[in-house]
C-alpha cells in the first residue's frame, strides 16, 4: 500500500538522482576532482529541497536527515565520474529525465509548503523554487549566470506545475489526482519548449537603448 | 491612525519595489527573458528581508507570507520589461530612489532585529544585511563582484542609518524618531557619496606588491 | 578549569580569525575597499558557522549573538588592510593557520551537530560544511568558482576530520580524545596535500570527450 509520504519521498529521490547527474556533468566540464564532482551532484540536487525546509521552518532539512538523498546524489556522482562519456552522449535523455525531475521537485514541492500551512501564492512559489534552486546554486558555483533565469520556459514550467498542485488543493481534489495533472503539465510544458525552442520574450530594446545596454550600464545604480 | 506596523510595512514595500527596478534593469541588461527579469526583480527587492527573517527565526519569511511583496515585485518586473528605455533614463531619479529603498530597508531591518530580541550589535548588522543582501544576490546571480563591495559608502551608509535606529531604541526614543533620524542619515550620506563621488580607502599597496596583487595571488592560500 | 563549550568556542573563534585573513587578502587583491574588505572577512570567517546553524535550526546563529565572532573577523581584516604586504609574506604561514582553522571548525561543527540531535552522517556532513562554506561563498562574492571545488583535499580533510569526531562520539569517546584525533588528521591530510601537492582525480575523458568537454557543453541539460 503505496502512501502519499512514500509517493512524494519517491518523486524527491528521482528528481534529485537526475538533477545531481546535471551537476555533476557540469563539474566534469569545468574539471574540477571527484569531490567537487560529488558536491556539485549534491548541491543541484538538494540545495533547492534545503532552501525550501529552511524557508518554510522544517530543520533540519529532509536532504540532511534522510540519507538516501546523500546515498542517491553520491552515486549520481561517481556514475558520471566513472562514465563521463556514456553520460554526456545521453544529453538529450538527461533533458528528458532533467525535464521529468523538475516536475517531480515542483509537485513536491509545492505539496510540502501546503502542509506546513502556507498561502497558496507562497505555496507555489517555494514548489518553483524547490524546482529551480538547485541547478541556480550549480551554476552560481561555476561562475555563470544561472541557466534558469534566460531560457527555455524551466521555470515557468516549474510554476505551472506547482501552481496545479496548490489550486487542486484549494478544490479539495485528492492530492494524486493534482500531482499528476502538475506534473504533466509541468514536463509537457519543458518538453514541448525543448522541442520547439519555445522562449520567452526578451525586453524590447530601441537601436538607441541597445547600444547603452551593455552591461556596465547597471553598475552605477544599485 | 497609522501604527508602527503600518509604517514599517509601507518603507518595506517602498523599498522593495525601488531595489526590484535595479534587478530588472541589471537582468535586461544581460537579456534575460522575461521569466528572468521577474525573477531578478523579486530577488533584489527580496533577499535581504528574507535573509534577516531566517537569521532570526522569523519564518516563513514575511515575504513569502504576504502577497504584497511579490505583487510589488512583479509590477516593477513589468514596468521595467515593458518600457526599459524609460527607466534607463532614470538613471539619476532611480539612485536617488534606490538611496530611498537603502534608508527603508536599513532601518525596518534593524527595528524588526531589535522586536525578535536581537543585541544591539546584531541589531546593526541585520540591519545593513536587510539593505544589501538582495543587491548582493542581483550581482551574484549575473556572475558579477557586488557592487556594494566596492563602491560609494553604500554598506557604510546602511549600518549608520540601521546604527541608529539601533542606538535611538536603547535610548529609550520613539521608534517614529530614530526611525526618521537613521532614514535623513543613510539617505544623506548616500546622497552625498554619489555627488561627491566620495568613496572608502582601499589598500595601500607598495609597487612591489601592486605588481603581485594579481587575483591569482589569493588562489594558494584558502 | 576548561569546560568543553569554552574549548569549542576557542576553537571556532581560532579558526574564525584565519579564515578573515584568507577573506580579507582576497578582497584587497580585488581592490575592494575597506568595507569591502571587512565583509569579506566576515563572510569568509563566518558563512560556515551561520549555514550550519541555519540548517540545524539554532537560531539566530552564534556567530551574530556573540559579538567576539564580529570583533576578531574586524580585527582580520583591519589588520590586512594596514599591513596587506606583510599578511600576504606570510603566505606559508598563512596556508598552515588555514590548515589549523579548517580543522576546528570541522571538528566544532560536527560536535555541535552531534549536540543538537543529527544522524552520524548529516552530523559528518554539516562539520564538512562548516569547514568549507566561508571560503566558498567567498569565492563566489568575487566570481570564480571556489577553490574548494578544486583543489588539495580540501574538504576531503575536513570530511575525515568531522566523522572522526562524529565515530568517536558513536563509541562513546570523550569529546576531548575525538577532537584532538579529527584535528590531527584534517591538519595532517591538508599539511600532506599542500607539501606533496596530493590532488584528487579528476574524471578521465577520451580525446574525443575532451574536445567536447568545453564548458558550453553542459549549458543544454538543465
Amino acid at each position: 500500500m503505496i502512501t502519499i509520504e512514500t509517493f512524494v519521498r519517491f518523486l524527491d529521490l528521482g528528481g534529485t538522482f537526475v538533477f545531481a547527474l546535471s551537476g555533476a556533468v557540469a563539474a566534469v566540464n569545468r574539471r574540477l576532482d571527484v569531490f567537487g564532482i560529488l558536491v556539485l551532484a549534491f548541491v543541484t540536487g538538494n540545495v533547492g529541497g534545503i532552501t525550501r525546509d529552511l524557508l518554510i521552518g522544517a530543520v533540519p532539512p529532509a536532504a540532511l536527515t534522510d540519507s538516501l538523498y546523500l546515498l542517491v546524489s553520491v552515486v549520481a556522482g561517481l556514475v558520471t565520474f566513472s562514465w563521463y562519456a556514456g553520460v554526456d552522449r545521453l544529453r538529450t535523455p538527461v533533458l528528458l529525465f532533467d525535464a521529468a525531475g523538475l516536475s517531480f521537485f515542483a509537485i513536491a514541492g509545492a505539496q510540502k509548503a501546503v502542509e506546513f500551512g502556507l498561502s497558496p501564492v507562497s505555496a507555489a512559489l517555494l514548489g518553483m523554487l524547490t524546482g529551480i534552486g538547485g541547478g541556480m546554486l550549480r551554476d552560481v558555483l561555476i561562475a555563470e549566470i544561472p541557466q534558469v533565469l534566460r531560457s527555455d520556459l524551466y521555470a515557468v514550467a516549474a510554476l505551472a506545475g506547482a501552481s496545479t498542485v496548490v489550486i487542486g488543493n484549494m478544490a479539495g481534489l485528492p492530492y494524486g489526482v493534482s500531482a499528476v495533472a502538475g506534473g504533466v503539465l509541468c514536463f509537457g510544458l519543458r518538453f514541448m519548449a525543448i522541442r520547439h525552442r519555445w522562449h520567452l520574450p526578451t525586453a524590447h530594446l530601441s537601436a538607441n537603448a541597445r547600444a547603452e545596454a551593455d552591461p556596465s550600464n547597471d553598475e552605477k545604480p544599485h
